[in-house]
């Protein structure tokens, strides 16, 4: 199994980067405006990249201000079952945000891809916080 | 060992690509302004980030619009002696950029932390490449 590991600092609090990542709203902001679905815990979103992608997740852990975790029930077949988990403390002023995308069975182009794609929207995450404006993926 | 990899398009030509690799003033353009040294094969670049960091790499490989290939000779113990190789192939008009950093002895929130960065650089390039400018590391 092999694992995307990133981590970044982000001016803002802990609170702010949770609802981002605990809400509809907040996810349409930074990842994909074709967000869709439910955040609760035991709940499932649906993420769509045009006609391309689909990916939907499962919300299987959520601690307040500290953590979110994800389990892709849906895309394609590499991501299928891999854990996504967003893990927030408290560091210098900052919140140091950390990611891990987990239980690839692949180590290949598509996960070097993907390791890109991710930095990009964790980045794009941290423009929304910090500036107020996200570089999600958008479809008018 | 450990391996960052990391791919992504670039809306460019391969030489135009190689030669932001393989010159001081392009590698000053997206990733560090503070490089010096020589990108000659056999001979050694610095990569400065103001006081904090202080990488040097021996230019290991170079095949013209394909590959350059350096060996970390300084900086943070985690990287001495990995392997960095940048990959450049022709992919449905645009260029692959196929991008490795090999033989981390370690997996952990250093790893995570370079993995992100070197992400973002990759990004500078390709903004370098597809509108003039990139978004190095400055120091005035």
């Amino acid at each position: 199994m092999h694992c995307i590991k990133l981590q970044l600092h982000v001016d803002g609090s802990q609170s702010e980067i949770y609802k981002q990542l605990t809400t509809i709203d907040g996810l349409r902001k930074w990842w994909t405006n074709q967000t869709t679905g439910s955040t609760e815990l035991g709940e499932f979103i649906d993420f769509r990249f045009g006609e391309r992608y689909h990916i939907q997740m499962k919300v299987i852990n959520a601690e307040q201000n500290n953590l979110v975790q994800w389990q892709c029930t849906h895309a394609d077949e590499d991501w299928i079952g891999t854990v996504v988990t967003f893990n927030l403390q408290e560091n210098d002023g900052k919140t140091l945000l950390k990611f891990t995308h987990d239980r690839w069975p692949t180590h290949g182009d598509f996960f070097a891809h993907c390791n890109l794609s991710w930095a990009k929207y964790l980045l794009s995450l941290r423009e929304l916080i910090e500036i107020g404006v996200g570089k999600p993926f958008i479809i008018n």
